[in-house]
């Protein structure tokens, strides 16, 4: 991984009077792993997402004044939220942490432990929000890093698969760790994301800890066949070999027993058009990729319907792929 | 995999005044996995490559004439030489194996076990060659499960890494085996593979016994990064790119043990200027994939050098990825 302190400093771009006084941006949730990806791939959506406000104020530092939507789970401690860690990295970094205030209200609007990029949402909204109060002295690929840090805060794991989404919009592709190389990858015009969100609780360090650490070669060829179909699928729009492509034989045997009713969410999504049905990152909430919103809508209808007939609760999203990433909302 | 017994027959197409009276197709010797996508990529070359001469004869049955260019290694008996043995097969998949009489000259022109997919080209030439020989009668596509049957002839193994370009031509990736998936990649201008194939002997059935059947996950994630990043390089154009992906992570640490001087050749491909550098399928071939043909010479100039100078005899090949595959000589 890049090191932030490898990136050249833009101190001379740092001029007081470029900054503004307050700024409000959104970052979108993402689906890691696009099923058969796993670390690898990833794509944000429209919606859901979160907000940050951020203000500039007198007094030097960095602080959380409020947060919404989180029920209380996440810290106000400014060196333990990880949204005023990332930005007090960021000002380090820059050489500017004794000569600004910022104040940040963080208003989730997607739920915490969904599989859904939460803390990602969360890390690059604040990252982008405080770079662009300061007029811009990083690019996105600059600010990359510092995501990543955030992301290893949040999870004790330096995985880049939600925030380089998240980040860059779109689908993108983790080529490799060291250096970080992210490939923005094609995205076909119909490709329609139906997202269910079960209400259960599964923390993502339990979710790795399942995984196996080997895995057999025969099944590790299957999978980058897949991944190495996907791709080219995007390239072509061909979304059929999308959808074939789009099998995890590895990754999900193990998360699937986290989740109720899995296989019977697959068979249902499958039934009704989508083009293929998998976890969003390390679950709970599974994806009903489609071509077309009407496909993805009636996927996740039928599955809420199942949910709701075994008295599980759920929520659910559906979205196209989100080209653009995070935006200033005012 | 497609059984070849589920294919339409095509009797209607199968009249006997459209049969040529003989044919004379080559077909390309191929690289096998592509340096990062084992057992699923794989790219045909312009040279070298096998021929086959084919002849209909009075006398019901096929017949191998003559074997020229196998030092005597090749079996002359029809049922057990996997030219003859793949158009036997397809003569009775269309019903006319009583009905047809065929003498096969088989021309190699290039190594056996040399990691370049010499049991493949012969294969496809020979298959190519009854086709053509009965007015095609079959689609490449229908062509393709009797191609992977005779790779499991000659091989023990019924891969379809190195017929699938063999056959189709260009870049091939082999998404999937059950059913059979084969895409064709598309093929950047400037890409040229300088290959070297330093004259000792590893037996395909070695190579691949050599391998272990567990891998570490950290790898796989490693290894379907650089396929995807190939792939994507690929559709971009993008050079740098393919360079950077064209890592093996995984088996080249274990076959490299039988190829002498293997690290040397790769430190000297690389210092001339390749892309990349790795193992042709199963070796000892090597290969230097390169942007143009001066980059291509250089490496393998310099690699056939350094082989000499160590008393290690071995051939060249610099060539344009091969686009058409199979052809028709006369």
């Amino acid at each position: 991984m890049s090191n932030p302190e490898q990136l050249i400093k833009k101190e001379n771009t740092l001029n007081p009077d470029n900054w503004l006084k307050e700024v409000r941006v959104f970052a979108p949730a993402t689906v890691a792993n696009m099923i058969c990806g796993f670390d690898i791939l990833g794509f944000a959506v429209e919606k859901p997402g979160d907000e940050v406000f951020m203000q500039q104020v007198e007094e030097v530092g960095v602080r959380i004044r409020s947060i919404k939507g989180d029920d209380g789970r996440l810290p106000l401690d400014p060196d333990k939220n990880t949204v005023s860690a990332c930005v007090k990295m960021l000002l380090n970094h820059l050489g500017i942490e004794n000569e600004i205030g910022v104040e940040i209200d963080l208003i989730k609007h997607m739920p915490i432990g969904s599989g859904l990029g939460s803390s990602s949402a969360s890390t690059v909204a604040g990252l982008f929000a405080i770079n662009a109060l300061l007029g811009n002295p990083l690019t996105k690929n600059e600010l990359m890093p510092f995501c990543v840090e955030g992301e290893r805060l949040a999870c004790g794991h330096g995985h880049a698969d939600n925030v380089a989404p998240a980040l860059m919009g779109g689908i993108t592709l983790i080529r490799g760790y060291e250096p970080l190389d992210i490939i923005s990858l094609p995205v076909p015009e119909d490709l329609v994301a139906g997202i269910v969100f079960p209400q259960v609780d599964v923390p993502t360090r339990d979710a790795r800890q399942l995984i196996k650490e080997k895995v057999s070669l025969k099944d590790a060829v299957n999978q980058w066949g897949n991944i190495a179909g996907l791709v080219a699928g995007l390239y072509r729009s061909d979304y059929d070999l999308i959808g074939r492509s789009m099998h995890d034989v590895l990754i999900e045997p193990t998360r699937a027993i986290l989740i109720p009713e899995f296989y019977e969410m697959k068979r249902i999504a499958m039934e009704a058009g989508a083009l293929s049905f998998g976890i969003s990152g390390s679950g709970p909430s599974v994806v009903a990729i489609s071509k077309g919103a009407e496909a993805a809508q009636l996927a996740v209808n039928r599955i809420q319907e199942h949910l709701t007939a075994n008295g599980i609760e759920s929520l659910q999203f559906v979205s196209a792929v989100n080209a653009e990433g995070p935006k200033i909302l005012s």
